[in-house]
């Protein structure tokens, strides 16, 4: 198969914080010896890219200069690829890009932590993203193969959403059984997979939500089956999920905001011997209840992204329909709309997530 | 065998919060089917002793009704058993008494958390404890054999002291390999136990330790190796232990003091993939850092003294001297000076664990 | 609720090995202080209750003496309980009785292995069964609530075939993902629970099945979307398993045959990092290929029935309709036909799961 | 620093299978890109040299060419560097070749398991290994500082006698506690590091060891303490093991013979909830018995060598004198004398490990 490749490609340039993005041309890169180049069909756009685009992250350093090119949810075609990679990896077939990639391999990458590497090589944060017509992926390792799923436009938040979830929902796992309920706490981009991953994945708990916004209860409502649910803008939430959980509480709760409020209030419900997977990170600072957390041997779980191996079982579990991904993307906006596009995400009036998709 | 038993004994009464005990005699009661009745050796005095004593758990219902007997660390010797108690449990042998016993038995103890059941009878919390010449203990289970143990006055301290450190070390054991560090928060009577199940279980890690009081440092390293110590009345912590673990962290916090300021304190200094486990009850609400948590899948482990095979390995792990349980109590007061025990505890200047023993 | 019971009733009793039972009556216990009596709706005849029935394992002292009473597999009314039994065990209420009980409890029971006690009275092993009108038993721990299943006479085999291979199903459950290849080997009544769990609790898998009668391929592939069936009467096994994994091999067995030839076969079809689920008894040593397991790290894992709190999960999953447990059940006798399905089951003709059921 | 690196260097060949080796000169390579060029400083021969020496093999395709180089115990000197090779390895220092290479990554060995890669470039079995002057290594990942360690030439045994062993007891960690007893089986150089991996990292368990030879259990005991040890040529081992543990079986075993006999004998051993480590390789096939394996829900591991991971914390173990490498090399042989060294391993004759060293 004979692809043609430009010398250069559009790119939607972040060149002033806070301030619409340019459609500008940048080279296109050869791959490397073990690097991959990808068209680009799909770019989701993130919170966190949001954050980076306003500035909010320039004291921890990111974006490290500008301009710079957002998103780290992307799908593409593979259009060329350097000598030493694999023939597995073919030219022409659609891959999802690993976004959590690293610069050095170390004992935590070797362990099955990728995205926990020490030099860490992040799309969107640490090097340029995928709101560009192609993108050079420096090792072929981090090309995910999603031939088989039918709509790879939709198929690029499996990259961080649907991933994240996935990580989150494997942590607790272990720690739930038949008749147990499970709680998320936030229904947004993320939220949308996190009620289907519950479904699918632990097929025997009670699923209960909580959201503050009663579409989003809705939306999620529609991806998955949900046994309860509770708007802490109307209801004590604590004593809400202590009755419906008989006096029990919540054996695992994942939360995807990560507000002091939402940590604060929701570790509280949370029952003997259950878990609490912190997802979301809008907080920097939150209280937790040390009492009832100690006398009920309750535990906390940092969860961030997902591994590499992570992703090859999200694409997996799309692939064979236990997830509706296409149903979890709220809208999709032309290249040319980008900036419609980060504003509708910044406003955070859009259900579900936004894809950026390519002509 | 034949033991009498007299009809009456005497019992360290709490009449009134706050006061002196008052020693006074009480019926000494005959066993139940499934019961036994121990003469008790030695009665440790715990810091939540003070706090019952103190009258400071009365918002949550502790003590149940005055007169109360407190402390829970009993040892005594086997002088009656009911019908229904098995050929083992002898008469005329040593016991420890498993003091977090369960009045009914429900999943949580049919799965090996025999502290965490639903209706609990922990003594000197739900029941009466120890500071009496006699204890009935009403279901065999609960009796620990610890014959072969040189000096079972000293060994009072495993139902609580050693039990607790050695559930949290244990719990810190699938998270620690060769050359990681290891860090104990406070050093006081459980600190004692602490770092040495670090040393004994743990022998391939570097044993740091922190505390505001120089004389509880030196303490500890006479009963195992340290390899650093950090006083935070001295210096900044986190700092001192970014330079100590050269800018790794810590991979295993045990803080047995659970103040808001060790919490938020030690919970930054935590490496990727750590763990910081919750052993002292001393605040009601603190801080974490939710950033530094999720971007290092942090984890948090609530840690409730232990279960009753845990204070099975305790025992057998004191027998073969792995640690030294009698270095660990710093001062034995006679039955008759319990009062001066209760106050040496209260004013928290006595290192190690302090026992009341029976003549 | 008051509800007569007679001074006798009915028991199918096992007067001498290999012939047929005699219905005739017995005396009908009055509940213990712990105890709990049942009115048996339904009493499932298993393979080892043959076994028993001929006399294959009088060698090792089953039954203990004769007349005896089989089955393991019981589903009732609660008709009385002893004083010392909790209101939430309901006279009136249907249950089914755990089977796998212990005598005394000791550090396997309190850790969660209930059916590893040292001393095990075990339904129609140990202990009486229940082809019997009314049934004693003697802790009120093992009576597992069925209210809320449709059919309480399919529900018996849920005590030891539905039980069993959930606890297989369990033991792969951490060592399979996305695409893997679980297989099952011999779909009796055992296999036909099996396929189910695979499907209910690892949809993310593909289900292989093995057995050398095509009907019950078709039986099991009723039950269970089925993703591939190895005939090894008709191919070699091992091919054919290594043809559908793609050279990989199956990353997970759960082999209810337990013969030699099962062992010694699909042992060598693991694939690197697999586990061997070892569920049948058929023989009694079988060969495994050494460097196979070794050079690839494979896990063989013995299975014994299940524990009282996989008991509970077993029935609320059935309870959620993720398991049908009716369309196990091949056939069901009437209690004056006891001794027809007796042969039924002897014969190994019939599909799926046999059961006794009282009018 | 500036070291010679000579073009031409001298490697004991084998050239035909079973006759003595031939010292010859070879080319020295230039380290390629990620590749790390040493000056062999030690090499150990193990068991599985002499087979490949002998042919035993050959069936396999190993070795795949003549001549061969044998040994992957290689200990050694960098002495120089690829261009990709960051600073943290330096020309120098001394170092250990971890021999478990793999050729291409893949979803084992980024999950931890790299001796399980699908393409693996094993040291003298898939490619040519260290009894030689100079040998290189393809990536910078393979080589594992042992600066600080006083012997460099006694640590070339930790690459698989050391690692393989620490692998095994890291397998038995979860499933033993106090009191209860481990078994080793076979005492030649891999028992030597076994029965003080036992003691360094489960020392609150009762150390069995069994052998037929007298000497090899002195020469064991001498290392680590032996709490008992079973003679299977002066006794039944399987009633000697149960009068030692009391009835109760061995809860943990590791066959380093892995013959149909040790097999079938120490299978039946095991305690219930016990586990049976297989990394002897010396049967190609081994009877289990079924019933015992599945009543107690026994498991049996295979295991194979260890990882990268693994070797960084048994070289970090030795540093810290967690077990006494040196006292494992049975003896020491000069390049000059290689030969003597193969017949001295061939004929089993030699207690503890043996090594080349070059001077």
């Amino acid at each position: 198969m004979v692809i043609s490749i430009p010398t250069r490609h559009k790119a939607a340039l972040l060149r002033e914080l806070g301030k619409p993005l340019a459609i500008e041309e940048v080279p296109t890169p050869t791959p490397s010896d073990y690097g991959v180049l990808l068209k680009v069909i799909a770019a989701g756009i993130c919170h966190s890219d949001i954050h980076i685009w306003a500035g909010d992250y320039r004291p921890i350093g990111v974006p490290k200069h500008l301009p710079w090119i957002l998103s780290h949810e992307v799908a593409g075609i593979v259009v060329a690829k350097g000598d030493k990679v694999p023939e597995a990896v073919r030219v022409g077939s659609k891959a999802l890009v690993y976004a959590w990639q690293f610069a050095e391999e170390d004992e935590r990458t070797l362990g099955g932590y990728t995205q926990l590497a020490r030099k860490r090589a992040r799309l969107s944060i640490d090097v340029p993203g995928g709101l560009q017509e192609y993108i050079h992926v420096p090792h072929y390792r981090f090309v995910v193969d999603i031939d088989g799923l039918d709509d790879p436009q939709a198929a690029a938040p499996l990259a961080c959403a649907g991933l994240t979830t996935y990580n989150a929902v494997k942590k607790i796992k272990p720690h739930v059984g038949p008749d147990d309920y499970v709680l998320i706490v936030g229904l947004g981009g993320l939220g949308a997979y996190a009620v289907q991953w519950v479904r699918a994945l632990l097929p025997y708990v009670n699923l209960v939500v909580a959201d503050i916004r009663e579409e989003a209860i809705e939306f999620a409502s529609k991806l998955a089956k949900v046994d309860a649910a509770v708007n802490p803008s109307k209801e004590d939430p604590v004593r809400a999920l202590s009755e419906i959980t008989r006096g029990e509480g919540v054996k695992a709760v994942l939360d995807i905001v990560g507000l002091p409020q939402t940590i604060g209030t929701y570790t509280k419900a949370v029952a003997t011997l259950g878990v609490y997977v912190m997802v979301g990170l809008m907080g920097y600072e939150a209280p937790i209840p040390v009492h009832h957390i100690i006398r009920n041997e309750i535990r906390i779980f940092g969860c961030y992204t997902g591994s590499l191996s992570d992703q090859h079982e999200v694409v997996e579990c799309a692939r064979r329909g236990l997830i509706d991904y296409r149903g979890t993307v709220g809208r999709k906006y032309r290249f040319e709309e980008v900036n419609d596009a980060i504003k509708a995400v910044a406003k955070g009036e859009q259900l579900g997530r936004v894809v950026v998709v390519f002509s």
